[in-house]
């Protein structure tokens, strides 16, 4: 007797990140520079102690904040929402971009991202990914029977050039129809930390644009800043995708607080255009009829007390703070051979060895690393299946969101040195 | 240009629920028996206020209630929630289906619901439903393109002969291998108020079990136990079909902490046998890596202090209280000739008007009752796109859940005067 699973239940393949959750627990000593976990120290426990009190101790918002609500999320939510968003932006009020009724609050963006992909997306179909992305939207993807096709990326975003190659291959291929959308993660990217401009934005929607007639439907920009606000201050904010002309037409936003916040609470939101918006929301309503009013009430009121902002304000320091200690610590203890992508925001760097140094999950560098009781993430996991191109295999990400600043240090010590004895 | 919205994103409908949202918003006097929303006034608003002190000022919780966990969810509150059904269910500690290994803690048990169904089901297969049954799983497989069938549902579960009628005709179609499962709402059933007895779940679980080689897989009792807790304590609990011979292979069992405790702070559970269980994760990882820490470690406090049963001993009187008063408003107002179902618990009374009156959305009766400021949610809408049959429109949904004992009254007795108009 066979079993009764579904095609997409077959095809559904185990998160990379839970060989690697076995492996921490199977190496009690182990310091992972694997987990995209924030930092532990900086979670705003006694902040929303205080926020609950005041939310469960109003007359008004205690009884609905245990109730249920609408799908789309709080009011009140989604009006701070659109105007932390268009405030950020630095947009004028009167940008209808940047409106309540556009707002979609979810559990965490990662829900608002899958939802969008069933709203969009049929089995076959094709989304053009950053080379390499966030491997959970890629796991979303192979889950669902999409297909990935990677775009070069560089340290400012996509390739251009690239882009249109592709897309021109696609549409030679007859296979444009079956593209709906190119994901960005536009802010300190997962994994590289690569920032999009937002020259290469506008010029992106474009390009999408031009093809849209040979694909006989519109080609959205879907921009993931889940990074966005763990920024290190260092430079200037790049407006998103909805300062663009057009975006309300094309663009998808998805954010999150609880990168900035915390996890544990996980809130998140997205600005959508139409029939996308009433779509999601349909479907969220079968998924859950809305995030959580109690989360929901608890972010409202960090922001509108301001208590968000300050917050956001300490870690940004606290990251930019730990990036400097992993930093010193490659420049220390890395061989020169080692490229390294520095970001100015996020929890990651990116680091590239000479060619022919597989850093894979089989890899001999990877079995030392472990060895040695160090774990990062192989780099080859952020690449989609595309058959278009190989896989490279000689890059890792390195995240300084978890480790205190003593294994941050000590981790990439070790891992230096593994790496001087194969680039001897 | 068409849009670009994948077949599931064009097949959602909008849920019943939205339009009678509405209605309720553009009627600002209207008393609406229509919603599910629980008593507002019995919420554990302080309660959860000194639960999440506790947590938040907790050194070794504080931080992790913030942070990232595990998808299946906290170590504790699985163990809790399978200890709690082992109780509720009389089972002796021995009895490895209540395993903490088989607890996933979900968004609700409606998120259990769909992923359940992404696990399970493709386009064009069956699930077998109760008639009439939750129209929001309805949605579910209308959104996913699921074909629902039928059972004839009497006042103590399904009507087994009919069961087995659908399964047999089912098997001459050739249609058998589409059918994946039984989806039974076991106590006090929304609709109807109806209870399984354990009695027809065996029985049940059997015939399913007799035509699995002819389906060529196996086929499961997905009991879905919302509305267990919310017991009025008149009558004796039924066990769950977790007690049953071979559940651990064939019943997958969903519940909630939501109804109970507070839909704001949304926590389902469920217990799922394998495969389905690693498919079920590994869906929900793409969802959401697990739903909020801080909402579990919420119910979990709850439950270890004793809080969650305390509370829900005190819903329970509270609606049985209103069931009480709406059962004597409906003696005191409904003509004679209306049937009315009682419920051992829950939150609704159903109503079934003599044939040929329908009190379907499109009705004389439904419009009369808007006029008079009077919502319900009409029968028909619980009924599942099956083919075989024509869906009945003479009944009605009566929720006590959310109104005022006051509201009840007067709701009943309004929508007893449209009745007595019609039925002269």
């Amino acid at each position: 007797m066979k079993n009764a699973l579904s095609a997409l239940g077959r095809r559904t393949t185990p998160p990379p990140i839970s060989w690697m959750m076995k492996t921490a627990l199977s190496h009690p000593k182990l310091i992972s520079l694997a987990a995209g976990f924030t930092d532990n120290a900086t979670l705003p426990v006694e902040i929303s102690r205080k926020l609950l009190n005041e939310i469960l101790r109003d007359g008004k918002i205690g009884q609905p904040a245990l109730q249920y609500g609408v799908t789309a999320g709080e009011k009140n939510l989604r009006e701070l929402t659109a105007q932390h968003l268009q405030k950020l932006d630095g947009a004028p009020a009167s940008n209808k971009n940047y409106s309540a009724e556009r707002v979609v609050i979810s559990g965490g963006s990662q829900q608002l991202l899958y939802i969008t992909l069933e709203a969009l997306c049929d089995e076959g179909d094709i989304i053009l990914v950053e080379d390499p992305t966030y491997f959970v939207f890629l796991s979303i993807l192979q889950s669902r029977g999409i297909q990935a096709r990677g775009v070069k990326l560089e340290r400012d975003g996509i390739n251009l050039e690239n882009l249109e190659k592709v897309l021109t291959r696609l549409k030679k291929s007859g296979e444009l129809r079956r593209v709906k959308a190119l994901y960005l993660v536009s802010y300190f990217q997962n994994p590289t930390g690569a920032t999009t401009s937002r020259a290469k934005k506008l010029a992106a929607l474009k390009l999408l644009k031009k093809f849209e007639s040979a694909a006989g439907h519109p080609l959205y920009l879907l921009e993931d800043a889940a990074y966005r606000e763990l920024s290190f201050g260092r430079s200037t904010d790049v407006p998103t995708a909805l300062t663009l002309p057009g975006a309300a037409q094309r663009v998808i936003y998805t954010g999150t607080y609880s990168k900035p916040y915390g996890p544990g609470a996980r809130v998140g939101f997205g600005i959508l255009p139409e029939p996308l918006l009433t779509t999601v929301l349909r479907i969220k309503g079968n998924h859950d009829f809305g995030t959580a009013n109690l989360l929901q009430q608890l972010l409202a009121r960090a922001i509108a007390t301001g208590f968000y902002s300050q917050h956001v304000a300490k870690i940004q320091k606290r990251y930019d703070q730990k990036a400097r200690v992993m930093k010193a610590a490659l420049a220390e203890y890395f061989p020169a051979s080692v490229e390294i992508w520095e970001s100015g925001g996020g929890l990651y760097f990116w680091a590239r060895l000479p060619r022919g140094l597989s850093a894979g999950v089989k890899s001999k560098v990877f079995k030392a690393a472990l060895k040695n009781d160090v774990l990062y993430v192989p780099g080859e996991l952020c690449y989609g299946e595309d058959p278009s191109r190989r896989k490279p295999d000689n890059e890792m990400r390195l995240s300084f969101g978890s480790a205190s600043e003593e294994n941050i240090r000590e981790g990439i010590k070790r891992l230096g040195k593994v790496l001087q004895q194969f680039l001897k």
